[in-house]
């Protein structure tokens, strides 16, 4: 079945009020917040990433979950199977690394002996504290969507692993990517939505006005693309429909200003539908709005 | 490298307080308790057990370490890799019954698809609230050991989904263990040390007494065996040194009778081995002590 059919399904089973019906990528208890997020080689990384950034993408991705709840890392608990000695070192000294670089230390965990012949398959809980976590579903028609930092780069990156010739800032945006922690701080108390750019741009905007019951533009000529990226050569569309960006994205009133640096990319509306336009002009939607994993 | 080795490691990463050194089996974060396991096709259950009670085992294993902290259980968040519909179907069923009688909501999670050819693996962080957590290295020299329950039955399960002639009843035990909720409720504000039995009774209660750091004694004439395993045919040995019990081990001073049925195994003293005994006499300790994972 589809992951669609699958959460469908789940939604029939208990739920705590605090899983938001399943709907965000975190939920809340009480001042908590707890994501978790299971990646598998060949699916979310390359078998031919270094073990140190799939540690550090491991736990950046959770975080970047964190840091769209305004959340302060509290801790993080580790499943892990264990393989061959020079992946396992490699992928602890990488571990070590992000922890330090984003103040999350380790809460516990569990291992497994990877079965021969298995792809690695890795799970992380990421728990962290926010005095007033947003939802992905508060925007209301009129509200202003905006995206912090540049869209697309990581998708660049991950064309560079895969064997493309482009700039190593780039492929460090695939491999290691920032979660906005500070900023998700500073806008909390202002946004009326908020979440992370992790499938891409056109598709985590749709999933945004989708959850708030109203309709969004967006503008491909305001979309923030870096100087790497345009020199890369790609275009606003190729990189609103990339993945992996872990950008914030985030709906705030009309006249607002957020408080951190960050981009106007379009606006909401009544209505349920995702619109495209490249400044006056409308833009047909592309087939592939961004990632999806099934 | 092995479990051992690879938390070693991990051990030199930054800790949260709540991780005890990762000597224990769930974190203390103020009252809450969180747990997280990894289960693997092949390695913690069978192929040819039932969908339904895979589920079963994932949550009640890790509700069992929310038991041994005497807490009692908000939620849990799934690591669900989706496979063929007949299985996903029958498990979440399975997941359903699980939730339901234990009453712990799900909070959330994440899927993947199954790559093709690869063992499920499934994992679950469970989340509880205890007012008083113990510890598993709280024993005292002079403690008396008590378990609650019966020890051996889920060994004989195994054997019997492994194709031996038994009782329906030591299947289930094994199928669908219970974790001791309410027995974890009342003992906690009485025990010094408390951990439930998962890998057997012996290497379990050497485990107790190494974070405690103290000697135990173990009486092979007072482990508590039950009368479908006596028809089994197991002996007290056999059933000291299997796993899977999800029994409640516990410590309290000497003279103190806890708040729930359970049965007097052993003892504490000072030193730092596991010692044998069937009643006045020793016993040598079998090489195989219980389960181990590596």
């Amino acid at each position: 079945m589809t992951e669609v059919d699958f959460l469908g399904l789940l939604r029939t089973l208990p739920l705590h009020p605090g899983a938001i019906g399943l709907t965000d990528d975190a939920a809340h208890l009480g001042s908590l917040v707890l994501t978790k997020d299971l990646i598998v080689a060949g699916v979310h990384f390359l078998d031919s990433d270094p073990p140190g950034d799939v540690a550090w993408k491991l736990v950046a991705t959770n975080l970047s979950d964190l840091a769209a709840k305004g959340a302060e890392p509290v801790g993080a608990m580790l499943g892990y199977p264990i393989g061959d000695d020079g992946w396992d070192r490699a992928f602890l000294a990488g571990l070590d690394r992000v922890l330090r670089a984003f103040d999350c230390p380790l809460l516990g965990g569990d291992t497994v002996r990877l079965p021969a012949g298995a792809p690695r398959f890795l799970s992380l809980t990421a728990i962290g504290r926010s005095a007033s976590a947003p939802l992905r579903g508060g925007a209301r028609a009129g509200d202003i969507l905006w995206v912090t930092g540049t869209i697309g780069d990581a998708g660049a990156g991950l064309a560079i692993a895969q064997g493309a010739d482009g700039p190593p800032t780039l492929l460090d945006r695939y491999r290691r990517p920032t979660p906005r922690l500070a900023e998700g701080q500073a806008l909390a108390p202002h946004v009326t939505a908020m979440m992370d750019v992790s499938d891409g741009l056109l598709i985590d905007a749709r999933r945004m006005a989708a959850a708030s019951g109203v309709a969004v533009t967006i503008d491909l000529a305001r979309v923030p693309l870096s100087d790497a990226l345009l020199t890369f050569g790609d275009d606003a569309l190729t990189a609103a429909t990339a993945g992996d960006d872990y950008e914030l994205l985030f709906a705030l009133p009309p006249g607002a200003t957020p408080p951190v640096a960050a981009t106007q990319v379009g606006w909401f509306e009544g209505g349920s539908s995702l619109r495209l336009v490249d400044g006056d002009q409308p833009v047909p939607l592309p087939a592939r709005l961004g990632y999806q994993h099934h």
